[in-house]
């Protein structure tokens, strides 16, 4: 069976834990207290040298690591990822924009908040833009949502999972979603798709 | 042809340029003055609205946006990607950690230093953070090439090609490379690679 290192205060982790839900795929699921180090311990270590979660161990004993990686692996061959080229690389564009200036604002935005005590001297001109560059991205999801249902190839596929994963919770980081109209739609389309699962149930 | 709008200071289209050249397919490159509000003028964001280069048009006008997405798509069905499902997982691993952790840190170091009067009030605590950041990423790189000659199976990959991108100016954003003699052998071993062109070349 699968098993994934994951910590329920990340969406990172949450982002795989809603594909596998809706692909109905059993694993196991093991909790890594990583605000007690337990992403750095020397077993995790040999596992996932990166030192973070998610990871998904496969029933060889093969570690994969980050969150958009691991999507891609258990999305091939479902209608979560396209067949086509083309289509995967709207996909991945997507994943790609997730990584690069989503979650390092809006994710890092709700962290700095969620955990101040981890996060001194960050509160000021860090958190600052931070904030800025994570508007300037729920912006740019709500302008293409103004005229597309999902992200990608027309239909619902890991790169809405992807994006879903911290803008759900982006309150968290200050952001205020409605002023973001198309954002919000997509969210309800997203939580109306069969297996979706919240984050941290059951 | 395919066309690729690109800027010449941006290693971000500098990989793309790089694995067309592996791959020896012609193309035309048009480039952008992003530091003159080309990228955001009306034609460019009717094709790719992030605003961002590079863009890579293909022959219908279908436009990709996004270096690892780009490098995805033309690496498909090349020896610069794996065919195998854990492969790609593995190579889009490393695509990701760039986008998030050494993108983010790297580049944007470099940036704040070569262009400082775009950058006002970064020069404190952001570059600080993105620098300590950036130099763990490069460390983590380090330790991992340190018994492997390339990222992800065993071969130059489009992985490599990422990485290379922004770790061959590291020095530009203040990272001192000569502490990481793996990711300098490393360097070596991609510059020395069929159809290698430096940036900017020709």
């Amino acid at each position: 069976m699968l098993r994934l290192y994951d910590n329920k205060e990340s969406r990172n982790g949450y982002k795989v834990v809603l594909l596998l839900n809706h692909l109905k795929t059993p694993f196991e699921r093991v909790e890594i207290d990583i605000f007690k180090g337990g992403s750095r311990t020397p077993e995790y270590l040999a596992k996932n040298p990166v030192g973070k979660i998610p990871a998904l161990e496969l029933e060889d004993g093969t570690i994969l690591s980050e969150s958009g990686a691991i999507l891609f692996y258990l999305a091939e061959g479902t209608p979560y990822l396209p067949d086509d080229r083309v289509g995967r690389a709207q996909v991945l564009r997507w994943i790609c924009f997730e990584q690069n200036v989503h979650e390092t604002n809006v994710a890092e935005s709700r962290f700095i908040l969620n955990h101040p005590e981890l996060s001194k001297g960050r509160e000021g001109e860090i958190l600052a833009e931070k904030q800025k560059r994570g508007n300037a991205a729920i912006k740019l999801m709500d302008d293409h949502l103004a005229s597309h249902d999902f992200f990608a190839a027309g239909r619902y596929t890991i790169a809405d999972v992807a994006l879903y994963g911290y803008t759900s919770v982006a309150a968290d980081g200050g952001f205020d979603l409605s002023k973001f109209p198309a954002v919000q739609a997509w969210m309800m389309r997203i939580e109306a798709q069969p297996g979706y699962v919240a984050a941290n149930a059951g």
